[in-house]
This record gives C-alpha cells, structure tokens and sequence, in this order.
C-alpha cells in the first residue's frame, strides 16, 4: 500500500469513525431521531474537509496500479466515505443533481470502472473483503449493532458460498452420481449455518439502533451525476447460483432477471463471472425431472432426490426467516413509527417501501416454492417431485 | 452432445467396459498377473478397432463448439480409450515413437490445446468431472477395487477443494480478522473428511487389485508424438493451495515450484487460474509471523493463531498417512513382489521408483514441517508460532 493509501485507510479506521459515533450519538438522543438536518454541523465539516483532503492527494497521484484487491479497497475506502456524507446531509439526491463530492466521485468513477463494478461500497467491502488489523476491520462507528449487522451478515453470506459451491460441483456429475449425495449433504450443513446466523442476527440486533444509526449509512446517494442504491446484504453470486441451481428461480422470468441485471455491477467480479457461468446451466430440479419417468424406482433416485428436496425446504425456510422475521422487524415497523416526512429517505435499494416488499414477497415465495396464482413459483413440480418418493 | 459423441460416450459406458473386465480376467489369473504379452489378443483387437471406429467419425465432423464442457468430456473418452490401449500393450512409448493411436491423438490434440489442458485423460475426467448416467459414472473397467479407487479419491479431492475454499477467503479478511476463525474451523472440517477418505480408502482397497487390475490405466504414454505421464489424483489447485497459504509450502523453493509448473496442464482451466492467483499471494503463516511480536498478547492472536496451527497439524497429518500408508501399500509393496522385467513399466508419473519416493518423501516432510537439514521445511517457524501461544 502507498503511503497515501494508508493514509487515508488509517483516517478511515480512527477519526472517520470517532466523528460517526459523535454524530450518532447526537442524532439518537433527539424525539425525532431520524432527523439529521442542523445537527452537529461542526463534527460534519469536519469529516468532509479531512476525507476531501486525503482523495485530492490521491486523485492528483492517479493510477499507481496496485492491482486489484488494492484498488479494491481504496474504493471501498472512498464509498464509506461518501456514503457517510450521504448519511449526515452533506449530500442528498433529493435536493442535489450531482454529488457535492466531487473529487471523491472522480476517484470512485475511475477506480470503480477500471475493475469492473459500481464507484460505491458494497456489501463485499464490509463483509467478505474487509480486511482487518489487529482483530479490528473497517465500520462506520463503533457502535454494537453495526458490529453485528456485519459480523452475522458475513456469516451468512460465507455459508450461502459455501452452499453454492457444493451445488456448482454437483453440474459437471450429474444428479445420479454417488458424489452428488455428499455434496447436497454439504449444502444442506452450510443452508443450516445461514439460517443460525439469521437467527442470532435476530435475536441480538436492536431494531431501533439499526433502523436509526446502522441503515442510513446505506441509503442511495450519487457518485458523480448518477445515483447508486445502497449496499444491499443479497450482492454476492452464491444467493442466485442457489436459487437458479435449485430450479426455484429462473433468469428467464422478467423480474428475476431484472434484479439479476440490476446486482451484477454490485458484486465482486469473480462472483459476476461465476453468476454468467450458473445462468447458462440447467437447474438441478430439471435434470431430476427429466429423469423421473425412467429412473424414479432406483435407489440412487430416492436417496439424491431426498437429499436434493431438503435442500429446497432449506432455501425456503431461510427465506420466510428473512422476509418475515428480519424485513419486517427491522425495516418495516420501525418505518410505520416514523415520522412520515422522512419516508421519501428509507429505503436503501430505491424503490419506495410498498413496491420494495411487493418484491421481496415475490421472491420469498419463489424460494419457498409456494402455491402462487399470479406468478410463476415451483409449487406443482416440487411436489410431482415429492410424490415420486419413497 | 451430438449424436457421434453420444455413440461413442455410450460405447466407452458398455462395450469398452465390457472388454476390459474381460481382459483383466485374464491377467489377473496368471502367475505373472503384470504379463499382457499374448494374452486376450481378439479382445484387444476388438477394442482398438471399435474405438477407432468411433474417433474415425468424431475426427471427421470437426470442431462443433459445443462449449467446454461437452469438449472436456470427450477429450476424457478419447483419453480413456487411448489408456486402454497403453494398458493393454497396444502403445507402449518403450517400443514405440508415436502412438498408433494416430486418429485418437489427432482428435485428443485438437481439443486439448483448443482449451488449454494436456492431451489426455486427467483426474478430473474420472473425479470431479465424471457425468453419472442412471447412477453409473465412466470407469475402465467393473471392478469394485476401481470403483472403491475412484470414489475415495473423489471424496477427497471435494473435501480438499473445500477446506481450500476455505483458506482463499480468509486473503481478504486477515488472520486477525473475527470471521477468519469460522473460516479456519470449516477448513479443519474439511481436511477431517480428507482423513477419513484416505482412511476408508485403505481399509477397503485390495492392494494386488489395485496394483495389477486399476494402476495399469493409469501408465504414461504417447498421444501423437509425445509421452505423457499418467493421472494424479494431486492434478487439482485445491491441495497446492493448502500447501502455500498455510506457508507451508513456498512457490519459490525450486522443486515445489517445478512441480507446480509440470501439473498446471493436467488440471482444469479454473484450476489453472485459481493456482496462479494463489501463487502471488503472501501465505497466512507469513502474516501471522509479521504480527506476532506485536499481537501475540491479543485474544484474537492466541484463538486465530491457535485454530491457524491445528490446519497445519491436520495437512501434515493427510500427507503422512498418504504417505505412509497409501504409496507404500499400494505401490512399493506390491511393486517389490513384482517380476523385475515389469519396472520399468511401473510408475505412472514417469520417473523411476526411487526418484518419485524421494520426492513423495520430501513433500511430507514439507507438509507435515518436520525438521530436515537438507531441505527448506517450516519446522522452526512453525515453533516459534506454537511458542508464541498460551
């Protein structure tokens, strides 16, 4: 790392973070703690002008290839950033046609385009390729409930790569291989990690303190002229490879492959190559079908096919947990709580709430594989595929 | 898959078999089990001309870019057949310049250079990537011993491959990182399904089956105008990978590194990429010793470093019992209850006895870091990184 790099990275680990938790503590001690407007004006000075200072030096520096997981970094560096400028007003799309930080948008752009994804922080920065010095990686504050939004996230995100990885292996064997069995019971153990850390994420994150200090660090916000939603937990390939992979979901429905479309740039590149790659494949759930007829009295048949069905029931109850418990608990009532001048700023993914959980239920339900007039779930297939057991 | 390749996979799948286990009933009913010489020739002849036959047509159509993995999958049936031969002594790179197999190597070389990997059939052919039909993946022969063989090394090779997956994530966190623990466990996890394979392996395989019935496909020989040795169950990035970033193994050490270099070709392109991306990477030991005068009082050094070693202790512990057991049982036993006239024809990875147990020697010792004066091992800092816990 160049001493610029580190420079600016060792601002980003120590002040950045002491005026974010000076800030929040500010904003949550008001009645209405949503409101962000006249609040600690000097502690926001502040940290715009220190981050101006460190980008200048680093854009007059220029390309100093470092490779890509340097690059990387920086700008995931100079997305926390201006995500927190977002956060504390210093910019706002609702009032701005282009971003006020316009050194940082010009880093961002050009980092963000020569490796191929967003000039924003994504999840990856905070989850999967956040790197940490002793025992400490990179936070907008200090506070307990951010830690474990990361800490739980990440959990869950590494076991659904996990799981998918098992599932990629099972393409290039075919659905009758001895193997297969092995890999879908790898799966299964990995599906049962992400539906713990779901559970203790729920169990030990305070909704309020998420809603109020945590979340508005992902709110959409421009790089330049354009605006980028917010990092949302779902931008890695492993999710969809499951999803597509299982035969739940396919990248031939509009709306699936609308979001498809929409996270590509968000997600790190080999995850981008690894998503193309599974969009060209058949899903495991035909391959069963399309052997069913001839095949369904041999033990192979039973044993993968019972193995592969477990691995549906998982995917969808994780789901249900997701949309029911953490959606709801964290985003929904709290908003319903909330003043409702602030309702145009909530949602971290763009569409406003209602069109946002309209989505959201579309998709669960299409992981549940649940009886759907109005769109095109599994429901009849799993259960022709059920009826051929035992 | 076109009609001439699905004529010529379903052959390899019945009629090839078929003549194989007819074969090795033959040889294996001898006193001199190693003679092929004389022996079953109307089968042989059969086998060599029907094979022929097929690549014949295959040859002829050309290129039909069917992706690659369709191309993989042939390139392995053509590989088979052209092991078959050798096994047979219907090539034997002692007695001739080329292969006689001159359509089969023309069509092996057309495909293998035109995605990247050796002219042969490799380990992935019959592992990773060997597509079960109703149950049954493609084997020389009906043996259970091959069988056994193959689906223990598979087992192996995936749980490798996953404890490797494991290690790659940890690059971008670092091992102070609190998700680099989790990451450490399900890497323990998977070198544990390691050791049970190999122990399952060894408790089932019949060492004068092996040796005599499944070993023999296994020989190097010509494809067109070179020799190339036979597959290894080690031609797969996942088991180097362990090696380097554990540190326990070095890129730069001249025999680990011409290793490396000789089996790039004999494993998969994304094999390929995922080895040379690891090969410019500084390995977690290396960064555990950088932080250790410094960290080594913090909680998360004494938990990370403490599951870090246990990694260490676990691949030394696969290789040694790989060692140990595996190549003395199943080949130099055997092998020295052999008529001599047959030593020449033994090793698969080509060089003579002696020559590939030294080097399988130096190898454990480097997995395992055990002391050596002779060769580089990581048996002192491995020391200084247990001293510096508790």
């Amino acid at each position: 790392m160049n001493s610029k790099v580190a420079a600016f990275d060792g601002w980003i680990r120590s002040d950045f973070v002491t005026l974010n938790n000076e800030l929040e503590a500010l904003y949550f001690e008001q009645d209405d703690k949503a409101n962000v407007a006249g609040i600690g004006e000097h502690a926001k000075q502040q940290l715009e002008a220190q981050g101006r200072e460190h980008i200048q030096t680093l854009l007059a520096q220029g390309n100093t290839d470092e490779g890509f997981d340097r690059a990387f970094d920086l700008l995931g560096n100079v997305g926390l950033y201006m995500a927190a400028c977002r956060r504390h007003g210093l910019s706002d799309p609702d009032r701005d046609s282009s971003s006020p930080q316009q050194e940082a948008s010009a880093l961002a752009m050009h980092i963000a385009a020569s490796i191929g994804v967003v000039p924003r922080f994504a999840t990856a920065h905070l989850c999967t390729h956040n790197r940490a010095v002793d025992g400490q990686y990179k936070r907008f504050t200090d506070l307990t409930d951010e830690r474990v939004f990361v800490d739980y996230n990440s959990k869950g995100i590494l076991a659904f790569k996990r799981a998918a990885d098992a599932l990629m292996r099972v393409l290039p064997l075919g659905v009758s291989h001895p193997i297969a069995r092995d890999l879908f019971h790898a799966c299964a153990d990995a599906l049962e990690e992400v539906k713990e850390s779901n559970r203790v994420l729920f169990n030990t994150l305070d909704p309020e303190r998420f809603f109020y200090c945590v979340r508005p660090y992902y709110k959409p916000h421009h790089v330049g002229g354009q605006v980028y939603r917010g990092a949302n937990a779902g931008d890695f390939a492993g999710i969809n490879v499951i999803d597509m992979l299982l035969g739940l979901c396919q990248a031939n429905e509009p709306s699936y492959g609308r979001m498809l479309v929409e996270k590509f740039l968000y997600m790190m590149p080999e995850d981008q190559a690894i998503l193309r790659d599974c969009m060209r494949r058949q899903s495991l759930m035909d391959e069963f079908l399309a052997v069913a007829p001839e095949h369904h009295g041999s033990s192979w048949y039973q044993e993968n096919l019972s193995a592969f069905l477990r691995l549906c029931e998982l995917h969808g109850e994780i789901a249900t947990q997701h949309h029911n418990q953490l959606v709801h608990t964290y985003i929904v009532r709290p908003s319903e709580q909330m003043d409702q001048k602030h309702m145009g700023q909530l949602t971290a993914s763009g569409p406003a709430l209602q069109g946002l959980l309209k989505a959201l239920t579309d998709l669960r339900d299409r992981r549940a594989g649940a009886p759907r007039e109005d769109i095109l779930t599994r429901y009849n297939e799993l259960a022709h595929l059920r009826a051929s057991l035992g």
